[in-house]
């Protein structure tokens, strides 16, 4: 029988500071580097979920709405949101904080696709996931629209099949 | 008088070649890495067609189909596709060489927009770009759907408002 | 009146994957690098505990008992386990995860001193910790030992006076 | 017989921005980073050429005579000026672009010399380069003066038989 | 019989530059990359003493007492001062210079021990180190009392039969 | 009256190991790095000569005859042949050491010219070096024959006002 597992066993935090590679002229962190360290926290959490390699096969549209400064400490959270047969949904929320000012602000939340594959490459089967919170059920239940929006957007689902998309659309 | 430009003033390429630190135990490229470098040569698109500093506002949804190997070499490009006062929308397609077999293919395809900054970090305008070629009116055409696009997942704008994403939809 | 603060309002997280370059030639992560992240982590305790910037000025003896093999996942762990007028005692717990064997070990564990300085360089006041639960406590009482083994091996306290480290050896 | 190829098949461009690691204490990139730079884009085009691994065997002469600033934009172009039996010659010319001003100036031109060698290390046949631009067979025909300069200078071909460089040196 | 060396034939020496990466806010070299090059150049001179690969077991406590800046020329020198069956005790010294003002000062004295292994992992035998110098003497004695430390911190050893340390401490 | 000094005082070595990001897919140093490495140590021999900063001018040509292998330590070692004015002839050897065979061969020689400069980036006069052995003469005296060479390269001199080059191509 398929393995079952909750979020809290793979949920992943990761702390880094911003250094002056990290910036563009103005000093603050440029988005490529947050979408590296992104990717690395999704891809430990998928990891630990699937006692596996992993690979990314899709990110989510990110916004940076706030600007960070060098210097800031930036914190990564991961969970997993929702499985299917080998992909794993990982949901990213990222805070910065100013440590002069003692603000913390939440920067941005991103959801990365991974795969779990074995040596050979081949895509492998992962546990299941067990929502137990509230929110937990909340990110589990909308993952099948952003999944939709994701195929769209791929190029492999017709719009006219993405009813959970669809849905959203004709409020 | 809002200055003009054309896509090809701005068009950048950047190759790369895949080192051991920025691959998977598998050996293969990962998607932080790729998502990192876009960013890159987005920037200097960006920084090219506005002369001033830029920082980047989001990025759309990026898939990646084919795993890259170690080795290989990647080779970025870059496009203003439409700009709107201060943000400029830019294309960048990256193909993948596998060297010893010669072969190589389109790897990925992704959207990032940036806005232009001064020194104070306001947002300032930036030159109108003007279409020439068909491939390019047809993808400064479309920048309008994967604005409002943005804007919806960025719960900046109402599904119901979306017209152009509406569309999409209710084919 | 001296601000006071828990160890858990500084508690730090950091995951790192073990990438080739972190490596010696059996594939293994090297010491240094541990010592690298571990000053990192300890260091946004330290940051964020006395919201102000911080400088390394000591770390005590580590051992590397257990070699944490390429690709293996990295979780160190840090608090503050007791502060004086400016400086702060961290403790770095590290563990590292085989995760195709899914099995957790701890791997090292260390004490990394830090003091807070303003923009001038001039070391400044800390908020007080107060430990809470019965470990933290315990941890709290056992770092007086720790600091006069610090100022012996620095050469700046005779062994004569280390009374802490003295009833240790005559047990 | 023989595989030939035009310098256009191979050429290479690589865009990168001047870090604030790659700086002198004045802001100004180094000599070493540059000289990196154009090992890589040097060796890329190597590659697309002889579709093998290849390795450096050398560098000629390289001046730097305009400092290049933090933050500029840095556009490497490759190409294959003349191939002898398992080695390619390959010319880097590098821009740098002060973006605020839109000044681009030509900063530096390099040759470097490499091999296409099989996975157990020897040198094996390249294609034959074909130029077909004017520019392309005066780079050609130069091409066997660097190299006779090049022995010369590495102790491997006595002055007195170098007759291209002779003549250079006799006008 | 057991092979035997004298320090000078593994002595080793490594400058750096103070980078804007290796910095904190006040521009000045953190501790963990201290020790990151610590470890390295310590581990060179292991490898030279041993002609194997090498592993970190320890690092003995080091304090970090001046403030290094960015753009500063630092120097480590690393020795082997006492060897065991396959273990090996290297000192080094680091001086760090402020070019303009031409002042030198020594920063930090730390120990690392490292243990010689061959491709299977297994530790291997040493060559037996000669001290020839007072100064190599001196250290050669020396080493026993930071070994038998070394132990009791790590406990492996009872502070009751650390003779050379109680003497230390019962002056 | 001008500052004197010796090639000693500046004198400098640096330890480096060949990590995996340094190789190519042969797991051989790539020459792009070295090139890197030998501009760093040979830049920081020109600030302690000088006392300032310095920046690099020029580079001779430099071959690669042997490959050095991943995990491969490398020494370079530095020193001031001549001075003029304000700008300074460095001379970096290159040693390669096979750990596991205790094999050390020399890899590489190289030229490199730096100019002291001051903050302003104002070229400033550097100390006169003075030669002492015979080997250290030696590098004096044909240091003018390399600078015409490099003068006549970079196109800053006729070649038939090059006496000393000349010299060499007319024995």
């Amino acid at each position: 029988m398929r393995k079952k597992k909750h979020p809290k066993e793979s949920f992943t935090t990761k702390a880094e500071v911003v250094f002056p590679n990290d910036t563009n002229p103005l000093n603050h962190l440029m988005g490529g580097k947050m979408l590296h360290w992104m990717d690395i926290v999704a891809g430990i959490t998928a990891i630990k979920h699937s006692n596996s390699i992993v690979t990314t096969v899709s990110v989510d549209s990110v916004s940076f709405a706030h600007p960070i400064k060098l210097g800031s400490i930036v914190t990564l959270e991961a969970q997993i949101t929702r499985t299917y047969y080998s992909s794993m949904e990982v949901r990213i929320e990222v805070w910065a904080e100013d440590f002069l000012k003692g603000e913390k602000i939440k920067s941005n939340e991103a959801y990365y696709t991974f795969v779990a594959i074995n040596k050979s490459g081949k895509t492998i089967e992962v546990p299941e996931i067990i929502p137990e919170t509230e929110k937990e059920t909340e990110l589990y239940n909308d993952a099948l629209r952003r999944r939709q929006l994701r195929l769209v957007l791929a190029g492999r689902m017709k719009p006219s099949e993405a009813k959970e998309v669809r849905s959203l659309f004709e409020l």
